[in-house]
């Protein structure tokens, strides 16, 4: 089966651009929404994206366009890859062109302030009965644009959401996988953000190979831990959107979120970090709200309290470290063996 | 609780020397069994392992002895560090000097040929009624002696055992976590082997960071799909025996099971990979016995499938490496969206 009708997708950030033109390469007609007017004529007339991917040549039946109308009419599918911040406001200003046999897809990571929705939560808040799927897993953008061998999810409740995404973007190097656990995949790609900080943060230490496979271990397990707490399938953090996008991150050291942990690691101040970085990581705002989230509902998040401390009260980053590693947990997997009953 | 009765480690290898001296260094009195007379002089009268630990210096409260009679007499616990080969027949010798109090911990990785038994099976069947526990996590030896922060998992069904194991083991570098499942732990350190061949293989092809993280998901996707069928606990394969110990050997290029994929993926055959490496690599045991099981037991492995067809079968390594990748398998993790449900 392969779909005949446009794809849309909303943004023109380096992974839209490579899931828009993975789609192109296809065959199939993909429309690629983004702000910036300037951008939009670049790829419409150089088949570039200078800024996100200046080393890949889009495909003849990419066209991009700063009009949401025409991104949105007739596409079968939506796949919505807007930095959460202006996320719910794209989607408020889509609304109108929204029909309600589209399937919605969001590829965005991340937990909006304040009311403390994941993507789809703020999709199904503002579009009320449309048919919602995140994408997530081990996908840095620029090895997918490389078509490196490649395998992601599609998780949502929408059996025929998940079939028909599969056929839109399945192809020899980029591999889609199926799960019922939307909430879970989407919060796996979310807090593993926090643990890539954790990641450089080790490296910077200079800790060995068995130090960093015990905090990606307790990284792993404290972040199921609080996904099950909010509603998600445990088993979902053993599948390429929990245990192997944790990997990918915390494997990658040029990741923003690795970069500002390497720098904490090496004695900086969040403010230099962030100066030297340019930009506030995303893992460092879901490391606010998720300790918040902890607290309030009390859930036991050893690494996260120590990292917050870390980021946000200057705390001396040796001792704070060693703290995380040595907390009193006693029990290997505590789906296996309770906490309580340990050792 | 600081336990004064001897303890006996059987075997000298690395992981055995290392155990022994980081208990002796907490004060124990450790006896370390070895069948090497002039290696047991060695560590009695020059403090250190010259063949296994040549950089460290042995505590004094540490013992080497070809004795197995002094060497268990009147040990609280056994440590058992012996080589899968030689585990049954060193056992069925130290039988006469065993008691059933005394605590039998096994810490060697592989199955027996032939009888398809793990360590602790074997333990069952030769010191039966015996209180038996398994030591497996992501422990290169070398790091421990290191001191480097260092976490390994105790499972037993028997809750006395685990908590004087974590007792005996326990210090600022070393943590022990416990567990119930005793056959997933296992199988978890004896499964690995033959991923971390996949790891070095996909090394070799150059193979980016998505394929790479793609590559140890599925591996522990496969791991556990084998292990539940052996009524191992899926959980277990989220914790530091199973996805620990999987990262930490897939990411260690100095492996012997991923030298002997880096061989392979360079296009050498086993034969040369083998003769270049001086030894056997566990997991290309453990790879042949898991494959036989699977297929008797019918349980769907096509990474061991492809890997037993480049290992045994000098099948080309390229197209079985992508063929691996590219299976019909459709589900992120079966225990979220059965296989047969998907996509």
């Amino acid at each position: 089966m392969q779909p005949q009708s446009p794809v849309a997708v909303l943004g023109g950030g380096s992974f839209g651009t490579v899931l828009a033109n993975l789609m192109a390469e296809k065959g199939l007609q993909v429309r690629l929404w983004m702000r910036n007017a300037a951008a939009v004529d670049e790829i419409n007339e150089q088949r570039r994206n200078g800024r996100y991917l200046p080393d890949c040549t889009l495909a003849p039946s990419l066209s991009a366009t700063t009009s949401l109308e025409d991104a949105l009419c007739d596409a079968e599918a939506v796949f919505i890859a807007i930095p959460s911040s202006a996320f719910r406001s794209v989607l408020k200003q889509a609304f109108p062109w929204l029909k309600p046999e589209q399937l919605l897809v969001s590829t965005t990571k991340g937990i909006e302030a304040g009311s403390f929705c994941l993507m789809s939560q703020i999709i199904e808040q503002e579009c009320p009965g449309a048919r919602v799927g995140v994408l997530s897993g081990p996908n840095l953008a620029k090895e997918v644009a490389q078509k490196q061998l490649t395998a992601t999810v599609i998780a949502s409740t929408d059996a025929e959401l998940r079939e028909r995404v599969q056929a839109l973007l399945h192809c020899s190097y980029f591999r889609v996988y199926a799960s019922s656990d939307t909430y879970g995949v989407e919060l796996g790609g979310t807090l593993k953000n926090i643990y890539a900080i954790a990641a450089g943060l080790s490296a910077a230490l200079g800790m060995g190979e068995n130090t960093k496979s015990m905090l990606m271990t307790r990284s792993l397990a404290e972040m199921s831990r609080f996904a099950v707490s909010m509603g998600a399938n445990p088993f979902t953090f053993l599948g390429l959107a929990g245990v192997g996008d944790l990997i990918v991150t915390c494997m990658s050291p040029l990741s923003r979120n690795f970069r500002v942990g390497y720098a904490l690691g090496e004695g900086k101040t969040l403010e230099q970090a962030v100066e030297a970085l340019g930009e506030v990581a995303e893992g460092v705002n879901t490391l606010r709200l998720i300790k918040e989230k902890a607290e309030s509902r009390d859930i036991y998040m050893p690494l996260v309290s120590g990292l917050y401390e870390v980021v946000f009260n200057h705390a001396p980053v040796k001792e704070v470290a060693r703290g995380m590693m040595l907390n009193v947990q006693s029990t290997d997997v505590e789906f296996v063996l309770p906490r309580q009953e340990a050792p």
